[in-house]
């Protein structure tokens, strides 16, 4: 997600060493399962948590997001809230459920009704496209910091329905199935990255890329459609081959991508080919869902091309694991891979 | 809950007027119904929302508190943790949910192993005792402000299940209703209140009191108790008297309570009374219940006292709604009420 740059890409310091955000997780926040009548999760590492309750199986997810870190300050309140809700329907679509609630937190440094008016309406204008309705939350106030206002941190927890046991993680890919990818990944990461001044984007083209780095279309109605063809789903929040590294990591196994076969938008077409490959391979914050599937629903997936609202594409096959992750270019050579975009790297 | 001085009562200043938090709720953040198969639910404005998910019912709520603001900024990293989930679970138990899952997300300034140690150990104690497992969340970095940075921010959706029909609101007290209270409110305020320099206690007695106010035990076994029983109940986490206020508002009455009745420790009684009446009727923290019961439950609920772990007092009854709420002293004199405390207020 978007971070200003003194923070990008959110490092936080431990001592010598740092301690990125899954080894946090997994050093402070896993413990044994307590039982006891508890609901079981079926998906601890997923998009979603996926909880059973009787009979009924649920998703739910949770993101946290603050002005200055996830956005830049003066980001137009409408789009925060649009954006905000947009990232946990998007973690909803990515397991397959439809969703169906949403909570959310939020911590203000003042009520200004300038900007609650524009985040409220951007938040619900998502909340109204998607049929998931604000049920409960909370309000206080930023706290300060030396006296100077803290900055706004929003956090939503949402909830979606899945039926019956149809829903996907990332586990489940199987050597020889295809890699599939909705949109043109990368859009949102040329703009935040010519923001940040790593590279320069085409004046005419840059309200294209802020467009889809501000307003991602959460493929809610694509995940309801893969749940029943796809083995493995995610939504690329932290940069596709990140992402992918998910999936090849919770079920087994590895993964060759054919850099000449990604979708690529025409405004991403015209920037050099190093900034593309940095775009769209390692960039974050597009909110594409990223999936695999058997050889033989390829005729199934490529129908979903003609109805469908966003076009998906094949870019690779999972391999076994024994072999390496590669992104191979139009000669066969191996692209080598900069660092993903993660939180706490 | 817990502010430190310069923010109480965290009032969030709107141009020349303020915006409550209540008000702000209602002006941005209460919309039409969406419809179109969202879970229903049935308890807006109260602990916790009911969503109906089919045959099934759950009770989902969500708390934000943030180091500086809910907790002083060296709190022990483990009451912060503990309290944290406590508070989200006192919700719960106001409903008569049994705690089932909850999702943490947290904004840190530095991934510090010593506070977040501290923190997961309070954290999970509490999911222990209330066989309620962390289900999932986010971990991000607090925004720095101006090089400085950001405060540490918790938020957490709690949820638990509800059996059938068989759950509390605020609404549903009726005149002639007795209204009773859990342990002895007041305590926590004590502390605060005293931290603040509003008021002094002794110092023996200190202890005792910052015990009650950074480790509140949310009453989920009693609420499972009274669910059958108690017509309406909420926890005291703004004040007795201003919590009191929302069951009113929600059942469309008003209340008689009786100063001599109210339950008070033995260190409550030691502080001169006009302090008392300050922590007792309007200090917030309390994670109490506080609840509504027809005449003829009396044994029923009296009973609870001899195996509960904690004691229910009986301190007035609901009056129609055309009459004021009065608070009567031992004389039959109404007692003046100060404003309760409320996060925006």
């Amino acid at each position: 997600m978007p971070a200003d740059a003194d923070d990008s890409p959110c490092s936080i310091s431990e001592g010598q060493g740092s301690l990125d955000e899954f080894s946090l997780i997994k050093r402070f926040f896993v413990r044994p399962e307590i039982g006891a009548g508890a609901w079981p999760s079926s998906s601890i590492g997923d998009d979603c948590a996926i909880l059973t309750i009787g009979a009924v199986k649920i998703a739910v997810t949770a993101d946290m997001m603050a002005l200055g870190t996830h956005f830049l300050d003066d980001a137009d309140p409408y789009t925060v809230g649009k954006k905000a809700l947009a990232v946990n329907l998007s973690d909803l679509a990515a397991a397959g459920a439809s969703p169906k609630a949403f909570f959310l937190s939020i911590a203000l440094p003042e009520a200004d009704p300038v900007w609650l008016k524009g985040f409220s309406e951007g938040l619900f204008e998502a909340a109204e496209r998607f049929h998931c309705p604000l049920r409960g939350g909370d309000t206080t106030k930023a706290a300060s910091v030396n006296g100077l206002p803290g900055k706004t941190c929003i956090s939503i927890c949402a909830m979606g329905e899945v039926e019956g046991d149809s829903y996907m993680t990332r586990g489940g890919a199987k050597p020889g199935d295809d890699i599939w990818v909705s949109g043109t990944p990368g859009d949102a990461y040329a703009a935040l990255g010519s923001i940040w001044g790593q590279f320069e984007v085409p004046v005419n083209d840059f309200s294209y890329f802020k467009a889809r780095m501000d307003t991602p279309t959460p493929r809610v109605e694509l995940g309801q459609k893969l749940k029943s063809v796809a083995t493995a789903c995610c939504d690329i929040s932290d940069g596709l081959v990140g992402d992918l590294g998910h999936i090849l990591e919770r079920s087994k196994v590895s993964a060759i991508l054919y850099w000449k076969d990604f979708p690529r938008s025409e405004q991403m077409k015209r920037l050099p080919e190093k900034v593309q490959r940095r775009c769209v391979l390692s960039g974050g914050d597009d909110y594409e869902l990223l999936f695999t599937a058997p050889k033989n629903k390829r005729a199934q997936i490529e129908n979903l091309n003609e109805g469908g609202a966003v076009k998906v594409t094949r870019i690779g096959e999972i391999a076994p694991a024994a072999e390496p992750l590669k992104v191979l270019d139009q000669d066969g050579k191996s692209i080598e891979l900069s660092k993903s975009f993660n939180h706490f790297a």
